[in-house]
């Protein structure tokens, strides 16, 4: 079951897009092994990380909504296959280059690559990952995906440095937060629907309407991990909370508050920053607005990427997207 | 000046070459302008790393020589130079990810990035060049190219990962650590001569040649350099040394003087390894003669090398490949 899609469960084409899903996991695993028993082992435990797939499924949706296919699966071939396992190993190489970054000991609850086998470990594991999600792109023998997915990386490290030179810059502005997010979330989840339309022979209206789609619930993705961040349960989340605290990061919410606070508030804000105390500053945000302002904010990139909606025929699958669109600021995880 | 190469300084080829490497470094560096300029700055201070451009001076001189020409350049085409600034950056994404598993401070003389600015930041600027590497290669347009250099990244990673598999494991054999150098260093190096060939449209028998040429020289530049980061001068050597000892990876001369040792020699031999004690090390593998063992193993591979150049016709470029392969050895940085 394709998570942040329990409720739709019945439908036919979550039955289709299960069985399609599997295919792609085939796909994964098949490419990640390899001759060495040691890299096999890791491949493994990362291959545990697989979690919502979120990025496979809009690659496949999106090529599902754009040839206003129902469900039969006949307008999905082997390359949305492959684009979306790439796009779910590239996602997996910045999971696990993340948690270098955030120190974190917990990932899908399961520990994290960096805490049992050592940084340097999940450094080259990382790579491999990505070096892979290339190869197995090439394999499409389509030199513009290949363009296309190379761009996007790009944009997404760039996004990842951005937000790495403003680390403990508490002057951080919200516009300054949404390119860093834009970039390095937005950038690949807006690129797999894109692609998935492409792959679909879209026409170019309809690939780029679910291009923004695809961005807009990216942001709404972000801003959404964001808070669960600060007010999540860590045993529901099922990784380590608190983290962007601990790494100097500034997030929607605490960007939101000290914007408007006057200086009173904003040293006694900081004062809890530094002090890394996050059950204050929990109920801190909670208490000045800042937090719900924030969930209003996710709302409304969600409203936004369904608007995009109403560009393509109406179908099974574009009422999935919008579904899912809507599960993404609901969720708890 | 490519280095390696000043004692050909007055050959029309190395004018030739140099002209082609400045263009190289053109495209270098133009694929990592970004409109960031946080971004911007970390890509200015890795360009310093840039060194002796083996791998880009060895896709162009296979280029050449594969096509016979000697030295008017003309079979070289763009896709020549991109090839060669792709297959750099791979490296030196290799360079800023090694610095990180290693905890380098100093590389080509100038401060680390990791040590600068943090091993986040090290980790993203490393997947940044790598992105970057495989954007450029896909402005190529081949998709035989991206798939040849995918496979590359893969192996080249594997090796590091058995690499850190076998760290402080003082039984790792000979055939382990051929292996290990071979994926990790050889085989980019491989297909840095084998591309530049099949660019310049060799027949596949003098491709394949050139492949041999480059994984041997590549096998004697590794031998070469972990030989230095035991008995080289640090001054010379530019980088931090003493690293493999400091990180318990076991390199040939002390996997060769181990596996002759008798059991009191091994055990004063792995005690200096837990002190870490590199003098002493130094003096003990060169006075058993490992030292000169390994030298003799890199010459060899070397001699193998240049046994492949016999299969091209002679030319200023194979010349200078012979050159450039006997340099790999008796290099002291």
């Amino acid at each position: 079951m394709p998570a942040l899609l329990t409720d739709n469960a019945h439908e036919p084409i979550v039955t289709l897009l299960e069985r399609q899903l599997e295919e792609v996991a085939v796909l994964f695993e098949r490419q990640l092994a390899s001759d060495l028993t040691a890299v096999n082992a890791l491949c493994r435990h990362v291959e545990q990380y697989r979690g919502k797939m979120l990025r496979p499924t809009l690659v496949l949706l999106s090529g599902l909504a754009a040839s206003g296919d129902p469900c039969d699966g006949s307008a999905l071939g082997e390359k949305h296959r492959v684009i979306a396992a790439v796009a779910e190993m590239i996602h997996m190489a910045t999971l696990v280059h993340d948690d270098v970054l955030d120190d974190a000991e917990v990932r899908r609850r399961g520990a994290t690559v960096n805490h049992l086998r050592g940084n340097e470990t999940a450094v080259m594991l990382g790579d491999y990952l990505i070096s892979n999600a290339f190869h197995l792109c090439s394999t499409a023998g389509d030199p513009a995906i290949n363009l296309a997915l190379g761009e996007v990386t790009n944009t997404l490290c760039e996004g990842e440095l951005v937000q790495l030179h403003h680390r403990h810059d508490h002057s951080i502005d919200e516009a300054t937060y949404l390119e860093i997010i834009s970039r390095k979330t937005a950038s690949l989840i807006g690129e797999c629907c894109r692609l998935g339309a492409v792959l679909s022979d879209a026409r170019p209206e309809v690939a780029e309407a679910l291009r923004r789609f695809g961005r807009a619930l990216g942001l709404a993705f972000q801003i959404q991990d964001d808070l669960l961040d600060i007010t999540g349960d860590q045993a529901e989340v099922g990784k380590s909370l608190g983290k962007d605290l601990d790494k100097g990061k500034l997030t929607l919410p605490l960007i939101r508050h000290l914007a408007v606070a006057d200086a009173h508030e904003r040293a006694r804000t900081l004062r809890l920053i530094e002090r890394r105390d996050a059950a204050a500053l929990r109920a801190r945000l909670g208490a000045c607005g800042a937090v719900e302002s924030t969930r209003q904010a996710a709302i409304d990139h969600v409203a936004h990427a369904k608007d995009q909606l109403a560009l393509l025929p109406e179908s099974a699958a574009t009422r999935l997207l919008g579904a899912l669109a809507d599960a993404i600021v609901t969720r708890r995880y």
